[in-house]
C-alpha cells in the first residue's frame, strides 16, 4: 500500500526559488575576476538567473543538454548552477587544473555545444581549442567594458555574459523536472586513466544538501557565513551553492583570489565563521596568518576535505584561531560528502589531547551514507578500529555508474571507493591511504598518509608526500619528498629522528629528498602517480 | 535523461540501523507507566525493535497490515513505532483522548487486528469493545509481574509486551521497502465529522526527519537532550522519535507524567535542552515553576506548536528561564511540521520587545514546504503581513488524500489546511484563526485567537478562549471564556479595560464568562466546538 503524500519532486529550482522569497536579504559576495567586490542578495541572483535561463534558451540550450563552465567560485557561477539545472538543462563544470588533454577530452565527451569561461582561463580555451569537436558557443563571464577577443574562428560567436544577461526578461518559469533527472556533471580528477563522468540527479542534490546542513554534518544554518575555497568547478564545492542558499546563510564566493592574503582579507572583512577547503589552500593561509601575526578573529570552523588534515593544522586552527577543525571525506562519486567529523556529545567530553587525536579521522557518515570495509575477497571486515579494507559506500547521493560507461563501478550494490580505511566500534573512519598509494613492504602495509601526518608536524616542512617505489628486497619501501618552509633549514637525519618515536620502526623512510614543490591536483591533492613515476629508481639505484 | 545515482530508498528502518551503529550509546529515558524509570541507548533500543519485528510476525503481522497502539510516550512505545514500520506494516497511532465512539469508528475503519495498549487505556478498551469489529489480538505494554487480568472476551488473546520481546530472536533482517509505502497513520482529532486517516509514507517520514532537524528548523543535534511532551499517540509526536533517533539525541520520554511537577523533575535530571509541546501543557508547567520558584536551568529552546503561544509565555519563558521559544505550526496532514519560527540573522538583531512580537508569529515555512494564501475565490493574496485568506500548502510531506476517501482534499495541487492566515513580505506566516473560529462581525472578521493571545497576558488569567456567538444585530460577536488562577480575582470589567488598549474597540467581547476549566482535545487544543454549542444562545438571550 503505498502512503497517501505528495508527490513533490526535490529540484534544484526550489532550492532557489525557496531563497528568493525566504531568504531575500541574505547576501552573496563575489570576488570578481576583474578585481573588485561584487555584493547582492540572493533575491537579486534569483531574479537574474531567471533572466540567464531565459538567455540560455535564446542560445538554443533544450533540457539535458550539457553547459559546460570553466569558472571561479563567482556569482556568475552561482547563477549558472541555478539557472543551467533548473531549467532542466545539465550544468558541466569543468577543472581547468586538469591537463589539457583531459581537458580535450571532457568537453568532447561530454559533447558541450556552449561553454561559460572565465577570463583567466581563455588561453587555456586557446590551447584546447583545436581538439575541440562539439562546441559551438563561448559566452564569456564579463562585462562589455572587460570582454577581450576572441582567439577562436570566427564560426563560433564569442559572446558577453552580462549582455546576454541584460537583454532578456526576468520572468521566467521553472519547469517541473522529475527529481531522478540528472542536474548536473563532473568528472573525476583521476589520476589514472582518462576522467570519468558522474551524473548527479536534482534528487542527489536536494538530499545531499539537506544531510549536509545539519548540525551535525556542516553546521550550516542562516546565521552564519560562510567561505567555500573549495572550488565550484569541482564537485559542486562540495554543494555549498545548494546548502548556502537553503538556509540563506551568507555566501562569500572568494573568486580566484585563493592566497593567504586574499582569504584572511575576506575573512576579516566579511566576517566568515565557516571555511570550506582542502589542507593545501589552509596551509598557505596559517602561514600567511603567523607571518602577519593575524587571528582569524570570526572563524568558528573549519570544515577540512580532499586529503588528510594533519594533526597540527587541527591544533594550529585550534590553538592559535579558536577554530574546530571538522575533518571531512568524499569524493566526486559522492556528491561529494560522505564522512564528517563534528563536535558531538562524545568529542566534547575527551581531553584536549585525544579529541585532536580524533579530530585527524575522517569522522562518521552522514545520515544517508552506509559504509564498510571489506577485505580482497569482499568479506566484510569488524568495525574494530585495527582492521583495514576497501572502503565501500551506499546511498541516495553515490553514483551507480560514470557518464556513457557500460560497465557498473558497482559490487554487489556497493561502490567501491578506491580508499583503504578503518572502521572504529563508534563508527569513525579513517583513510588509511588511497589504495594505489599503500606502500607494500614485505607482505605488510605502510599508510603513507600516516607518515606524511607524522612528518608535516616538524615545524620546519611546509609539505611533504611519501611515496612506495621500488625496493629489490622490500617490493615497496617509503620515500619522503619534503618541502622546507621558506628561510628555514632541516637535514635528513632530523626529519628521520624527528619520526623515530612517531611511527614503528620498519615504516621509516628509506630517504628524504627535497623538493622546492610537489605536483598537485586541481583539487590539491598531490599527484603521487607523477611522483611515483619521476622517483621510481631512486633506491633500486641506491642499494 | 536521469542521473546516475544510486536509486536508494529513504526507510524508516534506516534510522534506527544508522543510530544502533553511530548512536549505539545515545540515551533513551523512559518514564515508566507502572512507575519509575526506564533507561537505555538507542543499541538497546534496536536489539529490541528487532525482537517485537519478530513477535509481529509469530502475531501473524503481515505487510501493509496496520498495527494500532494505545500508548504513551514511553520506550515501548518508540520500539513500536520502529519495529511496525519497519518490518513493513503500518504503525496506526491512535489518540486516546478521542470519544470513544471515535476510538471505535478509527479501530474498525483501520481495520486494526492487533492492538498494544498501555496500562491507563485498558478501561477505555472495556468501554469500547463491544463495538469493535476487527481486533483479534491485544498485547498489554508491560511486563509479567504488572499484567492486568483481561476485560474482553476469553476468545480474544490478551497477551504481555515483555513476554513477547523476551521469547524471540533478535536476528531479523529489516526488508528493503519502497520508499513510497505507508509507514504509519494517523487519524486528525477532527472537531467535526467522523476522524479521518492521513497516511504517511517512508519517504515523507524520513525526509520529514531531515527537514525538521536543521539548523534554521528544530535545531536536533547530538549533542541535545529532547523532551517531547507532544504525544507519540498524535501525529508520531512531531516526528521526534525520527529525528532524536537521525541524530542520536539524548531522548526523553515523559510517559504519562504531563504535569508540571514531573516534567520539571525530568528536566532538572535529564538536563533537557529542548522542549516541544503545545501551549496548555507550557502553561502547567510555567505555574508549577512559578509557585516552586524553580528556574529551568538546562532548557535553551522551547517549541511551541499545536495552538497560538501568547505573548506572555514567550516572555515567560525568556525572561523567567533563559529559554528561546521557537513557535511552530502544522498539522497532521503535514506530519506535522510546516512552519518554524527560528532565531535566525534577521530576529537577532531586532530589540527584544520587536523580537517578542515577532516570535509570536508561526515563523516561516521550512524547506520543502511551499505556502501561500487565497481568498474565497481562491486566488493567491500578497504577502504584505495584511491580507489575510486560506492557507495553503505543498510538499513531500503534505496528505494528498485520507485513508480509504475517495474524494481529493487538493485544489489545484494545493491542500487547504482550514486555517486563515497572512504572511508578510519576509515570509512570516501568522494563523489568524481557524476558518471555522473566526468571528464573522458585521461583514468584518475578528480573529478569536488574536483576542485570546491578548486576553492570556492578564497575570489574573490561567487560560481563556473567544468564540463567535449568534448576535441578532451583527451576525456574530465575540464571547470570552476565562480560567481565572487559582486565588487571584478579577472582574468582567477589569479585563474589558485590560483588552481595550491592545485591540480595535470593535473587537472587544460582548461578554466575559468566568469557567473552571474549558475542554481541549487530545493534542491541547480547545474544542470550540463544544463551547459554541454550549454557549450558542448567551448574547441572543441578553439582547
Amino acid at each position: 500500500m503505498k502512503g497517501l503524500m505528495m508527490d513533490s519532486h526535490l529540484t534544484v529550482s526550489s532550492i532557489l526559488q525557496y531563497a528568493e522569497k525566504y531568504h531575500q536579504d541574505g547576501e552573496i559576495v563575489s570576488r570578481n575576476v576583474e578585481g573588485g567586490i561584487h555584493r547582492y542578495s540572493y533575491k537579486d541572483a534569483a531574479v537574474r538567473s531567471r533572466r540567464l535561463a531565459n538567455g540560455l534558451k535564446r542560445l538554443g540550450v533544450t533540457p539535458q543538454d550539457r553547459v559546460a563552465t570553466l569558472a571561479w567560485n563567482t556569482h556568475r557561477h552561482y547563477e549558472l548552477y541555478y539557472a543551467v539545472s533548473g531549467s532542466g538543462a545539465i550544468l558541466h563544470t569543468i577543472n581547468p587544473r586538469l591537463f589539457p588533454d583531459q581537458l580535450a577530452y571532457i568537453l568532447n565527451h561530454a559533447e558541450d555545444e556552449v561553454l561559460f569561461i572565465d577570463l583567466t582561463f581563455i588561453p587555456l580555451l586557446e590551447q584546447v581549442a583545436p581538439q575541440l569537436k562539439s562546441l559551438k558557443k563561448i559566452v564569456v563571464l564579463t562585462d562589455r567594458e572587460h570582454m577581450p577577443k576572441s582567439p577562436l574562428p570566427e564560426a563560433i560567436p564569442f559572446l558577453c555574459y552580462e549582455a546576454l544577461v541584460e537583454a532578456e526578461s526576468e520572468v521566467f518559469e521553472w519547469p517541473e523536472i522529475d527529481e531522478t533527472s540528472a542536474a548536473s556533471l563532473c568528472y573525476t580528477s583521476g589520476t589514472t586513466g582518462n576522467p570519468k563522468g558522474v551524473l548527479y540527479s536534482h534528487r542527489s542534490t536536494v538530499l545531499h544538501a539537506w544531510a549536509s546542513i545539519s548540525k551535525d554534518a556542516l553546521d550550516i544554518g542562516n546565521n552564519n557565513t560562510l567561505l567555500p575555497v573549495v572550488p565550484m568547478f569541482h564537485v559542486n564545492a562540495w554543494g555549498v551553492p545548494y546548502s548556502a542558499t537553503m538556509v540563506g546563510a551568507k555566501l562569500i564566493l572568494p573568486g580566484a583570489g585563493m592566497d593567504g592574503a586574499s582569504l584572511s582579507e575576506l575573512i576579516a572583512e566579511e566576517q566568515v565563521d565557516l571555511l570550506l577547503g582542502v589542507p593545501t589552500i589552509w596551509l598557505g593561509l596559517l602561514q600567511y596568518c603567523d607571518q602577519k601575526n593575524i587571528k582569524l578573529e570570526p572563524v568558528k570552523n573549519v570544515v577540512i576535505g580532499g586529503a588528510a588534515a594533519p594533526l597540527s593544522m587541527i591544533k594550529a586552527f585550534q590553538e592559535k584561531h579558536d577554530a574546530f577543525v571538522m575533518h571531512a571525506w568524499g569524493m566526486t562519486e559522492l556528491s561529494p560528502i560522505g564522512t564528517v567529523n563534528s563536535l558531538n556529545r562524545h568529542m566534547a567530553k575527551l581531553p584536549i589531547e585525544e579529541r585532536y587525536k580524533l579530530q585527524t579521522k575522517q569522522g562518521r557518515p552522514v545520515f544517508g551514507i552506509e559504509m564498510k570495509i571489506a577485505g580482497a575477497d569482499n568479506q566484510a571486515l569488524p568495525h574494530d578500529g585495527e582492521s583495514f579494507g576497501h572502503l565501500l559506500v551506499k546511498g541516495p547521493w553515490v553514483a551507480s555508474s560514470y557518464y556513457k560507461v557500460e560497465k557498473s563501478p558497482l559490487v554487489d550494490g556497493w561502490f567501491d571507493t578506491g580508499d583503504v580505511a578503518t572502521i572504529d566500534p563508534q563508527g569513525y573512519m579513517n583513510i588509511v591511504d588511497r589504495a594505489k598509494d599503500v606502500i607494500k613492504s614485505g607482505g605488510e602495509w605502510i599508510s603513507s598518509i600516516d607518515l606524511e601526518n607524522a612528518a608535516i608536524g616538524h615545524p620546519a616542512l611546509a609539505e611533504c608526500a611519501v611515496i612506495g617505489v621500488p625496493h629489490p628486497k622490500w617490493d615497496e619501501r617509503p620515500l619522503l619528498l619534503a618541502v622546507v618552509r621558506e628561510s628555514m633549514e632541516i637535514s635528513k637525519e632530523e626529519i628521520i629522528s624527528f619520526l623515530a618515536d612517531k611511527v614503528a620502526k620498519w615504516w621509516l623512510p628509506d630517504d628524504v629528498i627535497f623538493v622546492d614543490e610537489l605536483p598537485h591536483t586541481a583539487t590539491g591533492k598531490i599527484l603521487k602517480m607523477k611522483l611515483r613515476e619521476s622517483y621510481q629508481s631512486v633506491l633500486s639505484e641506491a642499494t
